[in-house]
C-alpha cells in the first residue's frame, strides 16, 4: 500500500489505476483544499484524464461510521483527532457538510470479536454507511464549475477513480492511530438510499445543491421556513 | 417540518408533495387503523391520487432498528411506548406483523459519538435496515381491496409518497422522546433483500400473502407444517 | 424446519426447493469438504441439475456479523465454537478465506432489545453484511473446475439454490447454541459492494482468483509486493 504519512488537513490523494492490484503507481490527484487551485502544476501521466465518467456508481456521501476497538484504545483527544480527520476526508473530497460525518466508537470487551473463529483482541473493525450521491452531478458540479487540482479536472474523473481515492485517504488518516500502534484493522462500506434520511426532522437537499452549500458553510441542518 | 403532534395509534400521516422542500404543504393521506373507512372524507387537493405508481422502488418491510443515545436517556416505560409507536407505524403503514419489528438500544457513555469531529454528547442516532417489499405488491394488494382512506386509494400512491409517508410517521412518533426533551437527532435507513432473512429459522412468507395475514393475526411465526 | 443436527464441519446442505414454503421436500447437495468428491453418489432428484443460473444475483462473500445476545448467553469457548462454524460455511460453501470472517458479539443488558413493543429478553438477534460476489464468477469457476458433489455439478447452481443453500448452513450451526438453548433468534442480511472494502489497507483481489487462493491457503491478506 505504501501509504505516505500525511497530516489529514493536507488532503493528499493517489490514484490506484489497477483497481485491486495495489503494485502499479499512484498518481497524485488532488492536493488542495478548496479544489480551486490556479497554480496547478499538470499531473505527469495522463490517463485518468480521458476516463470516461460512470454513471452508473455513486459517490461516497454522508457517512455513518461504527468503529469496534479493544477497550482504551483511543483517548478521548485520539477520538477527536481522529474523527476531525474522517471529516475532513468528506469536506474535501466531496463538498459535504462537516456535521453530516457521524461517527460512533464501541468500545469492545475481551473476547467479543472474532477472526476465522479465533479471539481478535488486536483489531480494528470499521464498518460504515454513505448516503449515496450520484457521481453524474458530482460530475456535473465540478465540470460546470471548470474544478482543476494539479492539471486534473475533476469533472472528469470516474466513479472508480473516486471510490478509490476516498480509500486510500481513508488509510491515511488511520495510519497514526491504527497501522502505527501495531493493530490489525478492515473497513467496509455500504451505501444507502437517499430518499430514506431525515437530519433533525428535515430531509436534507440535493447534493451540491445551493441549500447544502448553506448548510455547508453555516455546519447545521438550516430549516427550510 | 411543523410535525403535528399526534398520538402514535391515531396513523395520522403527511405526505410531502416537494420531495426535499419541505415549505409545501402536507396532504393528510390516511386517518384510520385498518386502512378501510367507509366514511372516508375526500382529500382537499387531488394531485396525488394520479400519482404513477413507481415499480423501481420499495416499501418499508421487515425493520431492524439501532437507536444509539446517551446514557439514561429513556426509562424502561420510554423504551416500551417510544417501541409501541414504532410497531404501529408498521402495522398500520404497510400491513407487517408486529413481531416483526425488533429496535435494539445502544446506551452509549460520554465520548462514544463524534459528529463532524467533535464529541456530541446530546445526540440520538437511529440506523435502521429495512428488508424492503416490493411496492409493486402494495400497490396491487391495495388496488384489489380498493382501499380507500380519506379519498385516496392506496393502490393508487407511488413509492415516493409511501416513503415520505413513512419518515413523516416516524418523525411524529419521535418527537416526544426526542425533540421535545431537547436531543438532537438524525435517522437513515438501508435496505436488504428479502430472500436473505430467517425468522426462527423459517423463511417469512411472501408480503400481502394469507400466511402473512396468518402470522400477522396470531402475531408470531406459525411454522408451514 | 426439520433441521437436521448435525456437526457443523460436516458441511450437510439442503435446498430448499420452495423458496418459501418449506413444507417441501429437501434435497442434500454437498456432502465433503473440498468440493471435489469422486465417489459421489447420484442426487435422487434431479430438478436441481437443470435450474438456469442466475447472473444478477450474487454469492455470500466477506462477511461481518453482528451478534446481539442476552448477557451471558455464551462463554468464551461457545463463541470459539460458534465462530468456527460460521467460518466452515463460507470456507467450505464459497471458498472464502477464513480471516474474512468476522463476527461481533454485542452482550445486552435487560430491556435493551424489543420485539413488537415488547422487551424481548430471551432473544438472539443477528444482522449480517456481505461484500458480494458475483454469482457468475462462482458458476464459472465450479463450471471450469467441474466440481461435482454427490452428483450435482456446483456450476450449474442457481443463485437462488446457493443462497438458500447458505441458510440452511447457517441455522445447522445455531441449533446447538441457540435453538437448543431455548432462544428466540431472527436473522437477515445486508449485501454490500465490493469495491468499497479494504483488509489491512489492501484492496481484497477478485473472487476465485489464484491471489484469494494464496490469501486462502496462507490465511492472511499476503500483499502484492
Amino acid at each position: 500500500m505504501r501509504l505516505n504519512r500525511a497530516p489529514y488537513n493536507e488532503a493528499q490523494l493517489y490514484i490506484t489505476l489497477t483497481p485491486w492490484s495495489q503494485s502499479g503507481s499512484h498518481e497524485r490527484l488532488y492536493g488542495d483544499e478548496d479544489h480551486d487551485c490556479s497554480a496547478a502544476k499538470p499531473a505527469t501521466g495522463s490517463t485518468v484524464t480521458h476516463a470516461t465518467p460512470t454513471k452508473e456508481k455513486e459517490e461516497p456521501g454522508m457517512p455513518f461510521w461504527e468503529i469496534y476497538t479493544p477497550e482504551d484504545a483511543f483517548t478521548d483527544e485520539d477520538k477527536e483527532a481522529l474523527t476531525q480527520g474522517i471529516t475532513s476526508i468528506y469536506y474535501d473530497l466531496v463538498d459535504l457538510p462537516k456535521f453530516y460525518v457521524v461517527v460512533v466508537f464501541h468500545e469492545m470487551p475481551r473476547n467479543s470479536i472474532y477472526v476465522g473463529g479465533e479471539a481478535a483482541n488486536n483489531f480494528i473493525r470499521i464498518r460504515l454507511d454513505h448516503i449515496a450521491r450520484k457521481t453524474v452531478d458530482y460530475i456535473e458540479h465540478h465540470t460546470h464549475k471548470k474544478t482543476m487540482v494539479n492539471g486534473i479536472a475533476l469533472g472528469s474523473l470516474t466513479s472508480e477513480q473516486i471510490r478509490a481515492d476516498f480509500h486510500e485517504k481513508v488509510e491515511e488518516v488511520l495510519v497514526p492511530f491504527v497501522k502505527e500502534r501495531g493493530y490489525d484493522w478492515e473497513i467496509h462500506v455500504d451505501e444507502t438510499p437517499e430518499d430514506l434520511w431525515r437530519v433533525q426532522g428535515l430531509v436534507p437537499p440535493p447534493g451540491w445543491s445551493e441549500f447544502e452549500e448553506l448548510w455547508r458553510k453555516e455546519n447545521r441542518p438550516v430549516p427550510y421556513y
